[in-house]
């Protein structure tokens, strides 16, 4: 299978910092293609370079075009990111919805790319125009004005988590594994022996409510066995008899 | 039902722009408690409050605390950010699924709060271990480091997502309304009169098939109205005889 991400094309970038800081939101993502058209500072200037710290490879190979048209000339399926309304008949995306449709239009080798605007105003309607879609990234609507990188950022990670399949919950043990039940029930015994050796059961009929509580204390999140010694350890410690 | 957003804890943040940065991106999320465990700078400074971008009321209302136990003695589920694997025993969340998780508990009426570390090291172990899950946000593990405010909006994006309930596509058509079958119907056998008077079907039995060929040009995507209309104009306009 191809690897192809889309392409990144920033229209009319004016400050080379947000151009560096957008290539290190594109890398954070993976995403390696970057086109510029007619930024108005040097992308590869000492700012540029500094704020995107350490994606400067990206800088490097990113191709300047002076129109819109020649930026996108190549591709096949080209979403506009815009936060107004625009007065268009045209589809409208949600982030995450346009990265699943842009994974599958590359998915089918169609050659995407995500357009971004000019830091205060934005796209102007003939390139949305252009755009098979428009994305809007849902954010509050009375503050939903993003700093360029954070745009390309937002829909860069949308997109790269079509890519990737991580476990959305994991629980990490590191070097220890999580106790048997068999552990367990001997940590509970253990329990009861040494709260019944020091007087913890005075009131008979409590016991079994006592002890029911216990386990659900100990039983409602996954012990590891080394918990479970670090457990043993304390109590071990605790019944003998201090220094006084 | 109670509005209550999770509190954003910025452990030691060392650049006061950065701050601002982060309050941006929490009132882009619809986020309003910020709480700070000994700042080393200003987070009322002057560079503070214009990084803020108009979030300067969330920087009014910060509360300043000297340990990360003190800022978050009220709450009761606590996620640390972190982009670095933790030698630690702990649940760890994606940042879509620490957003539902957070989303149901905030349900259940517990109060919340997402923890974020110093910008060069992160969280500190024991900080770490003071809150319920990691959220380790997805990126490119070879450029995963993130500016502290765009951490921020990532996490706070995925908690404000599931507050909303957007349609994820939408067919914009603005002040018109998509075409009835009827009317392209209509507009199918005008073109078909045209196409006939001005002698495009001159090959007889080519013509079903270019006349499915144009309702499928026409079909694919649904036209509105007033496209049709802009379709009768350009088609009546160019049957005119041109002055040569």
């Amino acid at each position: 299978m191809n690897n192809i991400t889309p392409s990144i094309i920033l229209v009319h970038p004016q400050l080379a910092e947000n151009v560096g800081m957008a290539a290190r939101a594109m890398m954070n993502c993976n995403l390696s293609d970057m086109r510029l058209v007619s930024p108005r500072e040097d992308h590869l200037s000492a700012t540029a370079i500094s704020a995107s710290s350490g994606a400067e490879e990206i800088l490097h190979q990113a191709k300047v075009f002076d129109s819109v048209q020649e930026a996108i000339a190549d591709l096949q399926d080209v979403y506009a990111t815009t936060a107004r309304h625009r007065n268009q008949t045209k589809m409208v995306y949600t982030a995450d919805k346009a990265a699943t449709e842009m994974t599958k239009a590359i998915k089918q080798g169609l050659k995407c790319g995500l357009m971004f605007g000019p830091e205060r105003t934005g796209l102007e309607n003939d390139d949305v125009s252009l755009c098979d879609a428009i994305i809007n990234i849902p954010l509050n609507p009375k503050h939903c004005s993003l700093n360029l990188s954070q745009a390309v950022l937002l829909v860069g990670y949308e997109f790269y988590k079509q890519q990737i399949n991580t476990l959305d919950e994991q629980f990490v043990t590191n070097d220890t594994t999580i106790a048997s039940k068999e552990k367990l029930q001997h940590f509970y015994d253990f329990l009861e022996v040494e709260l019944n050796n020091c007087g913890n059961f005075s009131i008979d009929e409590k016991r079994p409510r006592m002890l029911r509580n216990l386990r659900n204390i100990f039983s409602r999140r996954s012990l590891t066995e080394q918990e479970l010694n670090t457990l043993y350890g304390i109590i071990n410690y605790l019944k003998q008899p201090h220094q006084k």
